[in-house]
């Protein structure tokens, strides 16, 4: 379910074992839903990939300490926008812990087994009378789960919601499932878990190879994409295990759970990265002919944060240099006689540098690839096996506006 | 002379010494100047600063040739706009060797007498033609000699010429002239000599020295500006001195020419990030505080270079935390407690943050202070000596609006 619309959202269910509702309480100023609560019945296994940021927000600080000590057995995340509760000193930390005592109350579990997400504006403290009366709402008589609410609920500048699945096939007919939802539209960058995400499963397994899979799929997918390549100070990506499904996978089993979560967290990247703020389309970045992968991924990160390329890309401008100028700028030894790059997918590429100087190529035809959805960049810089693809999205005018006027 | 009007342009002159010269010769498809000569009769030491980009044009591989083997015979600057001779190949260092002999036949001399300047488009070849016919309008009867004619024939996205001045007195009377020129408006970026400019004096200096005083100014100047966060295939800085003072300098001598020249060049790096692509207006960003010159400047980097705080800055925001946010995210291990942040110059600027929370100010004196040019930002980190200051602009949609369409 790549785009979302509001069917696909309308049936978007978490995995067995998890409910999940959204409401407006008040935190966002236009009146649109802003929190949301995840919860299962039963104790969880739960990890977590959080922001590099030494600036890390209070809620952030309060689900390292979650799952430091009580990893095994969680049962619900709460999250709200409308105020990231970062930059608010040893108040932000008191008001996170009273959410998660409050969030607790709502769903009968203990504080310490509740982790807390937060997005929106730094610098101010968090409403918790809004956060209070918004949990009473969530859980009156007659409330519905839905997990589509929940994934509306934390969006910020975000233009749709985000939400991903897979299932995995277990010997004897079992199935397991993955559902995670997401936001994200600004302050993105890798080297961390780039936005807020919950991803949830009915897969039973321990917190130890939980946090593993999640780790290991983080690094391939939201730390594969950029926005702005700024770092936000809230990131965070969660993945609970509710064991419903009764399924213990072995090493076989754990390889395919693996592989189709990194699928449904690439998924949730690429949605966010193609709803980057301004955005008119996703940005796709192959770099490959590297000596190692994390070689290529250098690479490809300085294409796919250059504002340059951003921009022609914006315009369908087929400037390739600026893509060879910011490869030689990020500090590999990248010999331009030995690069080749060309615009398109696979199969209906067009080439444009060959060892390192001009194709002949149709100008018009390059223009037309870089105004595709997605825009595929693909630069071979050798002849070795490295090789890593980004996401990242066009810069337009848009970003701009966006983001000179968002306190105010 | 900070901005640089016409009627300033006018009266422009090189040091003594030095005669200088410039002309359209169709390299622009606009029709506008393109073509820059400056030149000395006799030998002049030379030193020079490049971009560290793997991806160098020509011209830049042939200066490092100059000035590795010629640095104390130099005798002319040939310059072009339109087109950076970069991604060009075997050819383009041919087409750089080729241009450096048509100047050098122009002013009798040398052709490894002469450093080679190119900037504009990548990835298209030098239309030699072009500059020979230039070269002849340039030396043709009755041309006149005109430092500003040079000083806008390197421009391309600018929106007006940078030049810059200073003069060290010494002993007996004596006085020493520094006169420079610079352009550069987009894949600005510190890490190296990030545009193009060309410096000159009077002084009598041997090329070790002359190198060692620009290598130092550089660091402080150049290499502290920012428009987009792109690095160039084509910066480079070159610093010539024709000895016509007679001045040979002493050890304090030294020391006074070299803070005089680090006055020129912080002169051209601020008209340079003043007049980035797009920007309204010039921005300051100071950190102090850090235990090091080189800890300031990398958190002073990355405040400089988020497009979250330009854009921010753009739109009058005083949206704080996206400055405490990029700083924390540099790598740098930032304690967000003992921060301190103010908007506005020295003297009258509002305390936004008091140890990592907000402080109690007033919201519309912050955004008027953002509002100023330059906008000044000041961030206190801790209580070390450490510090530094940078230059950017404020990132605007025209920024994109001038990418998005660049070569078509």
């Amino acid at each position: 379910m790549p785009e979302s619309p509001d069917d696909v959202l309308r049936e978007f269910a978490l995995a067995p074992g998890f409910r999940a509702r959204g409401t407006a309480c008040g935190l966002k100023p236009s009146g649109r839903p802003d929190l949301a609560l995840v919860w299962s019945e039963h104790a969880c296994a739960a990890a977590g990939v959080f922001t590099t940021n030494r600036v890390a927000a209070a809620p952030v600080a309060l689900d390292r300490e979650v799952l430091a000590a009580h990893a095994g057995e969680v049962r619900a995340v709460v999250a709200n926008a409308g105020c990231a509760n970062a930059c608010t000193g040893e108040r932000g930390l008191v008001d996170a812990r009273r959410m998660a005592a409050l969030a607790a109350a709502a769903v009968g579990a203990r504080p310490e087994q509740v982790l807390v997400l937060s997005t929106g504006v730094i610098g101010v403290p968090l409403d918790l009378g809004k956060v209070e009366r918004g949990l009473v709402a969530l859980m009156a008589p007659g409330a519905q789960d839905r997990a589509g609410d929940a994934a509306r609920a934390i969006l910020t500048t975000d233009t749709r919601p985000k939400v991903a699945a897979a299932d995995v096939a277990f010997a004897g007919g079992h199935s397991v499932a993955i559902r995670g939802f997401a936001k994200g539209a600004g302050m993105i960058h890798p080297d961390m878990a780039t936005m807020l995400a919950v991803v949830t499963t009915d897969l039973a397994l321990a917190p130890a190879a939980l946090q593993a899979a999640l780790t290991a799929a983080v690094a391939r997918s939201f730390n594969r994409i950029s926005v702005d390549g700024d770092m936000s100070t809230n990131d965070t990506v969660l993945l609970l295990a509710s064991g419903e499904s009764g399924v213990r996978p072995d090493a076989d089993g754990l390889a395919a759970f693996s592989t189709a979560l990194e699928r449904v967290c690439a998924s949730l990247a690429r949605q966010i990265a193609r709803d980057g703020e301004g955005a008119t389309r996703l940005v796709e970045v192959v770099v490959d002919g590297a000596p190692d992968e994390r070689t290529a991924h250098t690479v490809a990160d300085a294409i796919g944060r250059s504002l340059l390329v951003k921009t022609a890309i914006h315009g369908g401008d087929p400037n390739w240099g600026r893509v060879l100028a910011a490869a030689g700028a990020c500090g590999v030894a990248l010999d331009e006689r030995r690069a080749s790059l060309g615009f398109g997918p696979a199969g209906d590429a067009v080439r444009v540098v060959e060892r390192g100087i001009r194709a002949g190529y149709d100008e018009r035809a390059a223009a037309e690839r870089l105004r595709r959805d997605p825009a595929v960049i693909h630069l071979t810089i050798g002849d070795g096996a490295g090789q890593a693809t980004v996401w990242t999205c066009d810069l337009s005018a848009e970003y701009v506006s966006i983001n000179a006027d968002y306190t105010t």
